[in-house]
């Protein structure tokens, strides 16, 4: 393990963890800024690692039988009203279009912040009948809400992602559905990203606007903040009576549907790199990055040397996504290139090694470099990649349990809240919730499933009813 | 070949042919129409069409080093008001972002008709050194045109596609990627789509605002209609001047860049029915095709067609998109109902073929219907399919080249003008394409690298300079 700091360009995490981040986001060439403030440009490293999520998440969404659709950017402002939850969460964040330029529109237009609004129209107009049931679709898209505060990634006036939109005949149909969608996204986490998600149930005051019920993916950031990184919504039949999705069931009764929604965006990104990213710039994950491997040959100008590399990178680029560095630089500037773009394995060839024929890997997350023998590398890089992957993912649980705690009292919640994490604590309810929040800036991220920690709520003294986590959130 | 309509529900082409074309979006249920007029719902089999495309571009543009980003789908309106030509032809139909339901904005917000200003704008930020260049940026995403009538696919207020802005230190260079574009362009419609394109370079009048020279691929409709279905951008200096993207050269100089940009949208869509499909519905070549395969066991009771139906399914399946039909209706509702759908090929499964080991397949492009051994099937798919796909494309380019004319006269041009298709003619410049367009309705698609046909202008009766295409268009 490696303790001096090697990269100057990336703010220490220490000394400002929000520089750190954008630092790690500009110049491991993730994002850039635009004109536009709030608006991110995705550059093609950036990009590369939300088409991976894609490529992931649609593979498993189609063995679900979820099916891809595109509804349109805008609806008419008329529209918005159908639904009070729902309105009242997002029309304050709402942008809307009213102009040409040339000419001013009859009737404002509202881009999606969201899209349960369009997809409910649509079901209105086109379900009948229980045979037209389950609807399973979801869509890629941007999506614009106004936020006041912008952060790459996590928070931005446009962002990407997918929004599923299911339709079912029964609760108990759609229930399955909103919790199967839940464990996807955890797996998701667990097989892609290395990231440890709490999972749960938010409460009444934390659900969206328009749902019955909604759960979460939580993960906990390098800094002990928490970030809601996915949600899973049980939507009952709130959208399905205002806007009348109704089918005849083979009972011939007329039925409201049961809705669910759920989606998850571009902000998984921004905690990929604030899980695994360390002070040399970005880590990331085998499985996720967009280069997993680097080549960097010592002397390029070795014939031996540039042999050996050109017959790594083209026995290993059938199987993975890998770069061979023959640029004119020392190695000394790619090394710390590929640290601060997290490329998770980096292959060293030299002539010293290439003497006993081997070549000196280096691993991104644990700075750990060892020899091996050129020819057995090939058939080792599964198993490298499945220990690098298992071991960040590991580390991040570590880290989350270890910064998970129960409090008895609200000092004791105060004490462990200011050291950072999750804390759990049995409350009320919605007043302790609120008084939390106003007093600590903690907020409710997931109900637990477990026993109560205190008879009585320590903020309010009344009867506990329920245990839940509550952090400081992004 | 058969003659009589099956399917009652598609109108046919001879009597409507706008009605037959919607028809076949909303019947093959490809689209549906949004509450917000000109925006329109890219259903699950339209919307698979999309991605098929989208996978075989995105497959060649990486191999050809092209990097996938993805820019804010906005810009500030000052922005706009950089490049003369581009807002001239850009600014009447752009939407704007005035308001967030709560509060106007200090400056609109253009919303992208296209995204050269964004591209330019950070190029102009970034691109410093020769060592910068080559730039090879592609975009998929939404774009926003407020055009007043709309056709599904063909022209609609959103639209998807791909955008290319890609950046050159040298005319030549840059003009290299245009032509190579091009020519990606044409291989998709001919490999992919089936599709034949005449490319050639636009005039004056109809290249894209604030290009120097505009190549497009134009397919030829079934009711003689010509659709330009892609376009590449040769933008020479123009941007670079406006937005000042200079470069120190190799040579120590600073020069300023050359760019191009090029795109193909969902229109490929509107192109592909508008070519292939007849009155029973849509025809899709077999590459394309979001089912390629349908079975459909005649006697889904009986053990053997059921048990010779899965069988083949799950053989199938593992090269194929094929469907299993075992929904509890006669089979002459699943022909006419997967017939609408075009799927390029059904193979029904009957008892009595079984009692020869035979299986009845069905070619939706020309009806043809023969019998097969079972066993010999899987292994003559691929023939089978590039059998279709070679004749549907054969197909498409007997009947470019039937409607495809040369005119001597004015009166010659407007007389096979009015039997449809292209027709060819030299004219003295931008005083007789206008004319033409004002008298008969016919637009300039490309002009022509080959001889004079005549050497006065049968317009203007000046010298002809150029042999310009002429056509109809969408």
């Amino acid at each position: 393990m490696k303790t001096m700091k090697r990269v100057k360009t990336v703010t220490a995490r220490s000394s400002d963890f929000g520089k750190w981040y954008t630092d790690v986001c500009l110049k491991a060439e993730l994002i850039a800024y635009s004109e536009a403030k709030g608006f991110i440009i995705y550059l093609p490293y950036g990009y590369a690692l939300w088409e991976n999520i894609q490529k992931h998440l649609n593979c498993t969404l189609q063995k679900t039988g979820h099916q891809n659709v595109y509804f349109p950017l805008v609806f008419p402002e008329k529209l918005f009203h159908k639904e009070k939850n729902h309105i009242q969460g997002f029309s304050p964040e709402a942008a809307m279009i009213t102009t040409t330029g040339k000419k001013n529109l009859s009737e404002k237009l509202v881009i999606r912040p969201t899209s349960e609004i369009l997809f409910s129209q649509y079901y209105s107009k086109t379900i009948t009948s229980y045979r037209d049931l389950p609807k399973l679709y979801n869509q890629w898209c941007n999506v614009v809400r106004w936020e006041k505060t912008t952060k790459p990634f996590l928070r931005g006036k446009e962002f990407l992602w997918q929004e599923g939109h299911t339709v079912h005949a029964t609760e108990q149909e759609a229930m399955q559905q909103t919790l199967s969608i839940l464990d996807i996204y955890q797996k998701l986490g667990k097989n892609l990203l290395a990231l440890p998600f709490v999972c749960g149930k938010k409460t009444e005051t934390e659900k969206f606007a328009g749902a019955l019920i909604t759960y979460s993916i939580e993960a906990l950031m390098h800094d002990g903040q928490a970030l809601q990184a996915g949600t899973s919504h049980y939507l009952g039949t709130n959208f399905a009576k205002s806007f009348q999705i109704q089918f005849q069931d083979c009972d011939h009764q007329k039925k409201y549907v049961h809705q669910t929604s759920w989606g998850v965006s571009t902000r998984l990104i921004g905690a990929l790199i604030m899980v695994h990213s360390d002070d040399e710039g970005l880590v990331l994950p085998p499985y996720v990055s967009p280069m997993q491997i680097v080549i960097i040959p010592l002397q390029p100008q070795d014939d031996a040397v540039k042999q050996t590399s050109e017959n790594l990178f083209s026995i290993l680029q059938k199987n993975y996504r890998v770069h061979l560095d023959l640029q004119d630089k020392t190695a000394g500037w790619k090394f710390s290139q590929y640290e601060l773009k997290g490329v998770p394995l980096r292959i060293e060839i030299g002539k010293r090694g290439l003497e006993n024929d081997e070549v000196t890997i280096f691993q991104r997350y644990n700075f750990a470099k060892q020899n091996i023998k050129t020819k057995d590398l090939p058939s080792q890089i599964p198993q490298l990649f499945e220990t690098i992957h298992n071991n960040m993912y590991q580390k991040a649980l570590q880290h989350l349990e270890q910064n998970r705690k129960q409090a008895t009292t609200y000092e004791e919640f105060k004490t462990y809240l200011k050291q950072g994490g999750y804390v759990a604590m049995s409350i009320s309810g919605t007043d302790a919730e609120l008084q939390i929040k106003q007093e600590t800036g903690a907020t409710a991220r997931v109900i637990l499933e477990t026993n109560l920690i205190t008879a009585n709520c320590p903020v309010t003294n009344k009867k506990a009813l329920q245990t839940v986590l509550f952090a400081r959130a992004y």
